[in-house]
C-alpha cells in the first residue's frame, strides 16, 4: 500500500532541459556534476522511500504529546532515529558551506531533493525545512560569531530552528506584533524577550538538544509597523547549558500533519541575540521566507506525485467494468482493468502532467537561484535574481493550491478505499491542505507578485520573464515538430502580457483592483509558465534524442490540451475586475 | 465557534421563483400551502441549528466503536436521544404516505429540508436518509405487506434501513455480485442469502430497534451481469423476535463522516424476502439511488452554507491589514476588518453565489419530482420527469464536487484557525469529500448523463431543458434589466447545444469519445443550467419587487462573472476529444 519510487529520473530530466550544466560550470559547484548529483539523488531517494515513508502514517495516527507540567512535546517513536540517520546522512547541511559543516550542494539539488523528504514524510520534513531556512538567513544577515556558533549545530542535527513571526493578533499583518525585546543592560548585545507567538513548527520537540528560535520582536524605541520589526536569535539552552525562559504553551490540533507539532510559544523575558541590524528584521527574514516559500511549492508536486503513484498501482489491480472499446475488452474475464476506462486515464493524466510541469518550473527557478548566487556575470546574476524573484510567489501559491486539488483527484482514482485509511492518500490529502495558508497565504503570495515583483524596477523582472519565451520561440522557429506548443505558447502569453498591462493600468489608480485580480492572474501566470517550461522539455527531448521524448511529448500535449485552456476562464475572471465582489454591501454577505 | 442560521428564506424564495404554487396547488398537496412550509422549515431549522449541530463534533471526536467479540456498532453517546427526537418530530416520514404513518409532504419540502440535516451533522443524516430512501423503493415496488409491514416503522424510527450493494471486488461494476440468495424449501416466498458487502452505511448500530437491510443477490438461475439480480428485504431481528444471521464483521475508518459507521456486513444465509420480480432488482434500487443521487447533490450547498457562515463569522471579526482604498481605512486602527479585502470578499462571494446557485437548480429539479408524480396532466408529468432525470446525475456530481472546493475556499477565508479543530470547517471538509465517490461516483453520474439520459428518447430530455430556457428568454425580450444575464446565458446553451451535439457525433462511432469527455461535458452543463436558474431568480425577483432583488443581482453577477467563465476552459477539454489521455500507452502512466 506504501508506493515510493523517487522520480529521479524525472528530475535529472529536467536538471539536463533547464541547463544545469551552467550550474556545475561554476566554480562553487565543481564537485557535483550531474553524475554525483543523480548518484545523489538515487540514494538519498532511496534512503526516503525505504525507511523514512514508513514513518509516516505512524506519525499521523500516534500525533504529537505536550504534557502541560513540563511543556514537554514529544514526538512519535520512530522520529529520534529518523531524524539522527537524516542528519548522519548530512541531509540537513546540503546546502550549508563546507566551513560550516555542511555539504556546500547547489540549490538546486537541495531544491529538487526537498521533494523526497516531503513525500516520505511531510510532518518530519518540516523540522529540516527549518534548520535550512534559518542557515540561509544566517548566512546573509547575521555575525560572524553567530554563524559559527548556529550553523554548525543546524547542519549536524543537533540543534533545530524555528521561524516565530505570528502572534494571536497578527499573522499576514507583521505590522502589529507586540513582542518585546529590551537590552540587558549588565551584558553586551543580549535582549530579553516577552510575548507570545502562535503557529510556531516545531516550536518545542525532542528530537535534537537544542532548539534556536529566531523570532521578531520589537525593540522599546522601534517605530510603528513592518519597519520597526527586529529579529533574535533566542535558544532553548542558553550558551551556559541554563534553560531560557522560552516554553511551549500549548499545540494546536490540526486537520493534518499530525507529527508536526504546532505550538504556541510564551516569552517570558527570554534571552536572545539581535541578528542584523535593529528594525530591519524583516529583511533577515525575508531570506527565510524567500528558502521556505519555495520549499513549500515543491510540498505540491511532493504529495501529487506519491499520491499518483498510490493511485496508480492501485489502478493498476483493479478490474471494474468493460472497456467501452470493444477490442480493448479481455474476452475472459467479468470485468476489465480500470486503466482501459477514459476517466480514469483523465484523472491520472492530469495529475501527472501537472506535477511534472510544477517539477520544471521548480528545476528551472532553483537552477536560477544557483546561478543568481553564484554567475560571475553581473547581469547574468540580476537576471536570474530577476526569475526567481518573480517565480517565487507563483510556485508556492500555484503548487500547492493545484497539490491539493492533485492530491484530490488521485484519491478519487481510487475511490471509497482512498477515503478509507486502509490507503494513505486521505492522509496526503489533510497534510497538503496547509500549504496553501502557512508561509504567506496564496493571496499574500498573489500581492507579492501584483503589488511587488511586477511593479519592480519599471517591470524588468517580467520583461526578463517574457524574454525567454521570446528566445524558446525563436529557438523553435522551423522546428515543425514543435509548432503544436508554440502556436499556443504564443497565444498564452501574448494574454498574458496584455492581462499585466491592463492590470497594471486599472490598478495605478486604485489598488483594490489589484487585490481583486491578484489570485486568479497569478494563476493565469503560472500555467503560461508552465506551458513555456513544457515545451522547453520536449525541445530538450528532441534536440538530444532523448528515450523520454515519446512520454513527454504525450504528456506535455495533455498539458496543453486539458490543463493550458483553464487560463482562458482565468483571462474572464481577471478582466471582470472589483466590481462582481466589492458592489457587495458588507450586510449582503 | 459553531455557527448556523438556517437558510430559510433563501429556500422560500427559491421555491416560490421556481413556482412551488404549481405543487401546492396539486390536489395531493393542498396542506402544504407556501406559508405551511415556511413555517415547518422555520421550526425544522431551528430544531437542526440548536439540538443537532452541537452533537456533530462530538461524534467525529468519539466516532464509532465496533466490538468484535457481539459485532455491536456503537454511536456516539448523543445520538440516541437525538434520533428520537428527529423520529418524534416527524423527519423520517416527512415524504411518506399518511396512510403508512407519514406526514405526505411533496418533496420539495424533503429535498430542500435535507439541507438542514446535513448541514448539523452529515453523519447522523445519512441514517436518516436511508430510511426515506427505501420507502421511496419500497413504494414503488413491493408488495402492499411488505409496505404495511415496513414503512411504518421507517417513519417512526423504530427501524433503520440499509442499501447493501457493493461487494469487495465491485462497486460501480455491479454485474459481478457474488451474494446468492436461494429459496427456503418449506416456507412460500423466503429465501437465505450468503455473501459479504461492503461500504453499508448504518449497517449495524444502536439507533433502533431493528435494521431492514435492503440487499441485492442472485438467484440460483439468475443470468450474467445486472439483468441477473434481485432485490431482498433482510431484516436483522426476524418476526419472531429471533436474530438474523446478518452481522457485521467489521467498520472501516475514515477520512471523515466519523460518526457513521461504514460496515462490512457477512450474510451467513440470512433469511430475506424479495421485492418485485425477480432479476428487476436492479429496478427497485434504481428508485432508491436516485432519490439518494439528489440528496447526496444536496450535501453540496449544505456543507458549504454552514462552512460559508462559519468563515463569514470569523471574518467579520478579524482585523488584519489595511484597507486597499486608503477611505476604507479605520483611521484609529492598526488593520481593518478583512470584509475590505478584495480577496477576502472574492472567497465569499465564490461560495455564497455557487451555494445559492446549487441550491436553485436543486429547488427547480424537486419541484419537478413532485410535478412528476402528482400532476394530472400526462404530458407535464412527462416533461418534469424528463428534467428529474436529467438534472439527477448533474446535481449529484457538480454540487458535491463544487461544495468540497467552496468548503475547501471557506476555510482559506480562516487560514490556519481554519486549519485546526478550533473551528468546525476542517470537519465538513473532511465530511464532504466522500460525497464525490458514493451513491455512484462522479464519472458515474457524468456516463450516466451522456450514455443514458442525452441519448433516451431521441435526445427530448435534452429538447425539454433547452426549451425552459428559451421560454425564459421569450419572457425576458425587452426587459432591460435582465440583458446581463440573457446575453450570456444565450451564448452559454447555444455552446453547450454545440457540445452536445459533436460530442454525440463522434460517440455514436466512439464509446470512448463519449468517456473521455463526460465528466468536463457534465460540469459546462452544471454551469448553464446554473446561469439558466439564476436568470430566473432575478427576473422573479424583478416582476415581483422582491425585498431580496438588489442582493440576488449582485449574486447573480457574481455567478455570470467569476463563475460562469469556467465553461470557456470546459468547452476546449471537451472538444480536445480522447486523444489526449487515451494516446498514452499504459506503462506510459
Amino acid at each position: 500500500m506504501l508506493t515510493y519510487d523517487p522520480p529521479v529520473d524525472d528530475i535529472v530530466f529536467l536538471m539536463k532541459a533547464f541547463g544545469y550544466d551552467r550550474v556545475s560550470d561554476l566554480e562553487a559547484f565543481e564537485n557535483y556534476d550531474l553524475e554525483t548529483a543523480r548518484m545523489f539523488l538515487e540514494e538519498g531517494g532511496e534512503f526516503f522511500s525505504e525507511e523514512v515513508l514508513p514513518t509516516n502514517r505512524e506519525g499521523d495516527k500516534e500525533g504529537i504529546e505536550w504534557d502541560p507540567e513540563t511543556k514537554a512535546v514529544t514526538t512519535p517513536d520512530s522520529f529520534k532515529d529518523i531524524w539522527g540517520q537524516i542528519a548522519a546522512n548530512g541531509y540537513l547541511g546540503l546546502n550549508t558551506p563546507t566551513e560550516y559543516g555542511g555539504m556546500e550542494a547547489p540549490y538546486t539539488i537541495g531544491t529538487m531533493f526537498s521533494e523526497f523528504g516531503t513525500a516520505a514524510n511531510k510532518s518530519l520534513s518540516m523540522c529540516g525545512g527549518l534548520s535550512s531556512g534559518l542557515t540561509i538567513a544566517l548566512l546573509e544577515n547575521a555575525s560572524e560569531e553567530q554563524k559559527e556558533t548556529v550553523i554548525p549545530k543546524l547542519a549536524n542535527g543537533e540543534w533545530g530552528a524555528t521561524m516565530a513571526l505570528t502572534e494571536p493578533h497578527c499573522g499576514t499583518d507583521l505590522g502589529m506584533i507586540r513582542t518585546k525585546a529590551e537590552p540587558v543592560d549588565d551584558e553586551d548585545n543580549a535582549y530579553r524577550l516577552s510575548g507570545n507567538k502562535i503557529w510556531i513548527t516545531f516550536g518545542e520537540h525532542d528530537l535534537t538538544d537544542n532548539i534556536v528560535h529566531f523570532v521578531l520582536a520589537k525593540l522599546p524605541d522601534a517605530p510603528e509597523g513592518t519597519d520597526g520589526i527586529s529579529a533574535f536569535l533566542v535558544p532553548k539552552y542558553l550558551p551556559d547549558g541554563t534553560r531560557n525562559d522560552v516554553h511551549c504553551a500549548g499545540i494546536d490540533h490540526k486537520m493534518g500533519i499530525h507529527a508536526s507539532p504546532t505550538c504556541e510559544m510564551k516569552y517570558d523575558g527570554a534571552k536572545g541575540w539581535m541578528v542584523g541590524e535593529p528594525h530591519e528584521g524583516m529583511k533577515s527574514m525575508f531570506v527565510m521566507m524567500n528558502e521556505a516559500r519555495l520549499k513549500v511549492g515543491v510540498e505540491g508536486p511532493a504529495l501529487s506525485e506519491i499520491a499518483y503513484q498510490t493511485a496508480l498501482n492501485w489502478a493498476k489491480d483493479r478490474k471494474q467494468g468493460k472497456a467501452l472499446d470493444p477490442d480493448k475488452r479481455d474476452p475472459d474475464a467479468k470485468a476489465d482493468n480500470i486503466l482501459v476506462h477514459p476517466d480514469v486515464r483523465r484523472m491520472l493524466a492530469d495529475v501527472k502532467a501537472s506535477t511534472e510541469g510544477m517539477r520544471s518550473l521548480v528545476a528551472w527557478t532553483s537552477i536560477q537561484m544557483d546561478l543568481a548566487h553564484e554567475h560571475p556575470d553581473e547581469e547574468k546574476r540580476q537576471e536570474a535574481e530577476d526569475l526567481v524573484s518573480l517565480l517565487t510567489p507563483i510556485i508556492k501559491a500555484y503548487c500547492t493550491k493545484q497539490g491539493f486539488e492533485n492530491v484530490s483527484e488521485a484519491l478519487q482514482v481510487t475511490g471509497g478505499s482512498g477515503y478509507t485509511k486502509d490507503l494513505p492518500i486521505e492522509q496526503y490529502l489533510r497534510d497538503m491542505r496547509i500549504a496553501m495558508i502557512y508561509e504567506g497565504t496564496n493571496h499574500i503570495q498573489a500581492l507579492d507578485l501584483v503589488g511587488r515583483k511586477l511593479t519592480k524596477d519599471d517591470g524588468r523582472l517580467y520583461r526578463t520573464f517574457q524574454s525567454r519565451i521570446t528566445e524558446l520561440i525563436s529557438e523553435c522557429d522551423g522546428v515543425e515538430e514543435m509548432e503544436e506548443f508554440i502556436e499556443p505558447l504564443k497565444d498564452a502569453s501574448q494574454e498574458l502580457t496584455d492581462l499585466t498591462m491592463k492590470l497594471g493600468a486599472k490598478a495605478a489608480d486604485d489598488r483594490e483592483q489589484a487585490g481583486a485580480a491578484a489570485s486568479n492572474y497569478l494563476h493565469h501566470f503560472a500555467l503560461t509558465a508552465i506551458a513555456y517550461t513544457w515545451a522547453r522539455q520536449v525541445k530538450y527531448a528532441i534536440d538530444h534524442d532523448s528515450d523520454q521524448l515519446e512520454t513527454k511529448r504525450k504528456t506535455a500535449r495533455y498539458f496543453y490540451e486539458m490543463i493550458l485552456p483553464e487560463r482562458k476562464a482565468l483571462a474572464k475572471q481577471v478582466e471582470a475586475g472589483k466590481e462582481p465582489m466589492m458592489d457587495f454591501e458588507r450586510s449582503e454577505f
